[in-house]
């Protein structure tokens, strides 16, 4: 009994950035150049854990009951030492976790990963973390992570503080603050071919419209608040597919240009934009990755997901509403 | 025989710009914002001819056998406007127009229309035009057009001069310099939504990248200019294709967006990718609509003609070597 292992099971969800993050103003601290706007995805949840061992001599992590790759273990064990450096231990850690969607298919699974690995971790090592410490702290892992620390709609804000003290997210409504709905149209379930943070980091160097990026972003989020304030869904949906577009047009400047689409993206944004000129209210967004991801109100979802799981081109359709904080599942206890 | 009409015919090709054309620093006197450079297309032809009648009471404009609607032959006549009040006479014309092409399909029929009508115009009238007075007249119908007056590789100057006396086309290299070859892939007949002229000023008030846009043009046009020089096909490819990427993501980031692009458009983008990596030299680009042009040498055209015209989504196939100043037809004399 003495040697019961000290581990903790946490569940996060998915989000998507309506107002997108791109670009690092700090890549080790991991801070980013510019804030987002995210919505909280109930159907997208990661649920991982964390078991200390002082037997181990290297983290483990299994993803989805496989042995991770090298590049994801040493992303993990990356982040773990963070955390041991933090709060002063050494125990490496089996980690075990579980998406209830495809990985690396721009569905952000390091968002919810991280999120929820941040607190199964630190509560496994018998840490009390707040909302606040989370974030910051799942930031190291994954910048998007920061914004899954929260259910509903959430700010990442930052900050001009070197060390990103003011680089946390913040809850601007709670799920049930209005209802919102997302479709998450798969046209690939191919992983991406150039991660995320290398492609930022191409914008930044070689894009000429990163800086403007940087500059223009501060009155989009201004524009988003006020929009979720007035429970205006249209000037939500404007500001969103402007954001995703802005945000796609970086690595398309990029030297090397990267071009996240397919042609199947671009089918379906053709199609919103018809959906909507009959009068269905209804908006794009994209990630670095072919994926669409159609936002609505509730009272369209249904008839939505009929509509699109008809179309060709499409491989899987998932609807989400609004998700939940970060929580302990309790499996441990 | 007292009555012989004065009329004349000229010949134009129509151009496809490497360095894109995009925004107007003036919509009156139609100054571009930033230089271009571009190829004359041998195998798109415009027709024109120009006969002056003093018992018509206006212009009359027929275009492959058909009568233009109205909005092309407001344009046609404000353009004839122009030339009547330069050199002082009345007459109104009979314009008869064919191209070889289909019209308004991205295909830059504008640009080899108003070169022939310029020169076409200028000599029913008896005026004797050098190529530098033909190329700033042509600017005034269609900014592209400027460029259609010479063949071979063309650059469109821009200055600061706000009558626009520098903003005229000068010939950088003659048809038989390089052995170019361009292959034009027509994936929607379709004629394009918006024109570039609303596009562009759409972008200039709107997108929070065109200011960017017009400081880079000038790196651009150097160094393609020294890639011209150079014959590097490598480099003069890979600025085509970031420029090409770097117009769309102006119309992309306008509010409200213009996307120009089809699913087949991004398809032939990654087949171009694809047979680079094979290590056939072919580099894309496009204009305001959603055909792509494949940039290739002469002695790959042949297979990679054979190869695009049996891909699916593929309407037509046209393989252009460059072509020659605009000329008269000598069909009046």
């Amino acid at each position: 009994l003495d040697k019961k292992l000290k581990s903790a099971t946490a569940l996060a969800c998915a989000n998507i950035a309506l107002i997108k993050y791109w670009g690092k103003r700090d890549p080790i601290l991991n801070l980013p150049a510019v804030g987002s706007i995210s919505l909280t995805l109930d159907a997208l949840q990661t649920k991982t854990r964390v078991i200390y061992n002082p037997e181990l001599n290297q983290d483990l992590l299994t993803i989805n009951n496989s042995e991770a790759t090298d590049a994801q273990t040493k992303r993990v064990q990356k982040f773990l030492d963070i955390v041991r450096a933090k709060y002063g231990f050494r125990e490496y850690a089996t980690v075990i976790s579980d998406n209830n969607f495809p990985t690396g298919a721009g569905l952000a699974s390091s968002a919810s990963a991280f999120a929820a690995l941040s607190m199964a971790a630190t509560c496994a090592a018998g840490q009390k973390m707040t909302k606040k410490d989370l974030s910051l702290l799942s930031r190291r892992g994954s910048g998007s992570a920061a914004r899954s620390i929260y259910g509903g709609i959430v700010e990442m804000q930052t900050g001009e503080d070197p060390k990103g003290e003011k680089d946390y997210a913040i809850q601007l409504a709670t799920p049930d603050y209005w209802g919102l709905r997302v479709l998450i149209l798969i046209t690939s379930a191919e992983e991406k071919k150039i991660g995320s943070t290398e492609a930022m980091n191409l914008s930044a160097e070689t894009s000429p419209y990163y800086q403007q990026w940087v500059i223009s972003a501060k009155s989009d989020l201004h524009e988003m608040k006020q929009a979720i304030q007035d429970k205006d869904f249209e000037k939500l949906g404007e500001l969103s597919e402007f954001s995703a577009l802005k945000m796609h047009a970086l690595p398309l400047t990029s030297r090397p240009s990267v071009i996240y689409w397919n042609s199947g993206t671009l089918d379906l944004i053709e199609e919103v934009r018809i959906l909507r000129q009959q009068g269905i209210p209804a908006y794009f967004t994209m990630d670095a990755g072919p994926q669409v991801k159609v936002i609505t109100l509730s009272e369209y979802a249904g008839s939505l997901m009929n509509h699109f799981s008809h179309k060709k081109g499409i491989k899987r359709c998932i609807e989400s509403k609004l998700g939940a904080d970060v929580y302990l599942t309790g499996d441990d206890s």
